[in-house]
């Protein structure tokens, strides 16, 4: 599945093409793996911007990037064994070759469900632990608030928090189906619906003395909502802005960025790539947390490559809840 | 003079009115000081507004809040002597009360200039010492941008960044003359004129790399285009935003915010209230800086009380070069 043309809002018939070409041929040092599942990613659709980012940009006629599971089919390398199942990134494509020398990608350890090592376990989750606790420096008796907190990287950000002691989680999510799930099933304090409640009114009765740390999948208005919101010494993490990446140009700015100036906050963005030499031990504790049942996450699966470009746009249309997996 | 009613824009005649009222009678403890210059600061504006800030906005009927420095009269206390000269808070009037239990006013140490007092060993210096050091985590190597460069704050700022290992200061101010004074004079490394050049190019010129730290002064279209060019890891301290103050209504927001996300940066503001108990040793650093003629100041001398109003329009029409000071 390669870039046919660069897309303007979401993905459509004219974005992406599928072609054919013969599945490749390991050489020495390579294993060649047919892709099982995909971890789809707001990510990609940014990729898919001629625009400067912390990756360059998809090229026309290039596979698109993404991450992934497969399983090896044929190895030239010790590394890999046919049969193991490898992650790393993948693209959508139903065969990959992985490159032992570079460690292009990793051996799946037993026992882990595929939907979690590119899930919870993976970058999505991982987005979430760095983000709130060493961007964000969640402490004790914050009041946290998550946008974006049904999808895969606000869900378990929600609920990292609560364990590091946060005194109140707040989600917002769109609908009262999510707002349920978050409250009842992963144990937010309290929901606000984006799509039917005034967002910044129901953030001035939930958190009457200010957010002390607001962790942002979505940028537009609700970054501007929660900005003005903020409390003293309150921070903001950029994590994403699933809210603009479909416009035409650069989005709204935050209108009320000057209560950072006035209420002494931080805003700051980070890229999950920065913190893979880290991912070891932050793996191992949320692996405790899920064997714990302290940490719940849950999967969106659609089924066949062709579908993936429907599967990116549920993320941009608030079709899913929790991670979103293409099983090829 | 107190506000009369609230400025949209600019301070006009129906902002402020000159009230006259018998000279306060210093009670024990107290002393009765007559002011003798004021400090003109972007700030004493957006207190004129009805809006919630880290102070309470003046209320209408009362003295206009400013530093400044003056006289002591007569005294009630062992702690003020008359001759003596005081800095504080005194208001824009000719007498203000000092109350030694609550050091409202401090004694100016022997040999100090007023000027140098309410300027650069001021509130004025310590908003540029604390800004970049502190906040800005100004470090050797560093590309660092200024905006209001030739005024009071950012002038400051720009030559604390050079003294502390920066290997390029790039000022940003209004018109040829200013721009030839902070390079000239002051040693910026370069100079940008918002008023004649295109900025966001010139920025691209002048910081090839991007910048490390942006020292934003003033807000608006300058902080969106510093924000377009931020190097890895750049950071954006918000010291004010001056070119907004004078708006109804927010100010159009950064839409460049999202460089934050992809290049792993930091906006954060501060207000120097918070470094009052850290001013000693910086202020002794700062003297020492002057004494070896590493930090230069000028200041802009405006006569007589009725003059304040004008003095302060001076900030945000650009009249002004260095620290706005009104001599009673």
């Amino acid at each position: 599945m390669v870039l046919a043309n660069r897309p303007t809002g979401l993905v459509d018939e004219n974005t992406l093409r599928m072609e054919s070409e013969p599945v490749p041929e390991p050489a020495d040092g390579e294993a060649l793996v047919q892709v099982r599942y995909l971890s789809i990613d707001p990510t990609i659709r940014t990729w898919m911007d001629d625009v400067p980012s912390y990756l360059p940009p998809i090229g026309i006629g290039e596979v698109i990037r993404s991450g992934g599971v497969g399983e090896v089919i044929e190895s030239r390398t010790d590394a890999y064994q046919p049969g193991q199942l490898l992650f790393g990134m993948t693209g959508w494509q139903d065969y990959v070759i992985a490159d032992a020398g570079e460690k292009s990608m990793q051996v799946l350890p037993d026992g882990v469900p595929p939907g979690i090592a590119i899930g919870i376990l993976g970058v999505t989750g991982m987005t979430a632990y760095f983000g709130l606790i060493d961007v964000g420096k969640v402490t004790e008796g914050d009041v946290v608030v998550i946008s974006g907190a049904a999808g895969a990287t606000g869900s378990a950000a929600g609920q990292i928090a609560k364990i590091k002691g946060a005194k109140k989680v707040v989600g917002i999510a769109g609908g009262a189906e999510k707002c349920a799930y978050i409250v009842d099933e992963l144990g937010f304090d309290e929901a606000i619906d984006y799509k039917n409640d005034n967002v910044a009114a129901r953030l001035r009765e939930a958190c009457p003395d200010g957010i002390d740390l607001y962790f942002d999948n979505v940028g537009g208005s609700i970054l501007n909502d929660c900005l003005a919101n903020l409390a003293l010494r309150g921070r903001v993490v950029l994590c994403g802005a699933i809210s603009t990446y479909n416009d035409d140009g650069p989005p709204t700015g935050p209108s009320n960025y000057l209560t950072l100036l006035v209420r002494r906050g931080r805003m700051e963005g980070f890229i999950i790539i920065d913190y893979l030499d880290r991912f070891g031990p932050a793996q191992m504790e949320m692996a405790g947390w899920i064997a714990e049942g302290k940490i719940k996450s849950s999967e969106h699966i659609v089924e066949g490559l062709e579908k993936a470009p429907d599967a990116l746009n549920l993320l941009f249309t608030g079709g899913n809840t929790g991670k979103v997996i293409v099983a090829l």
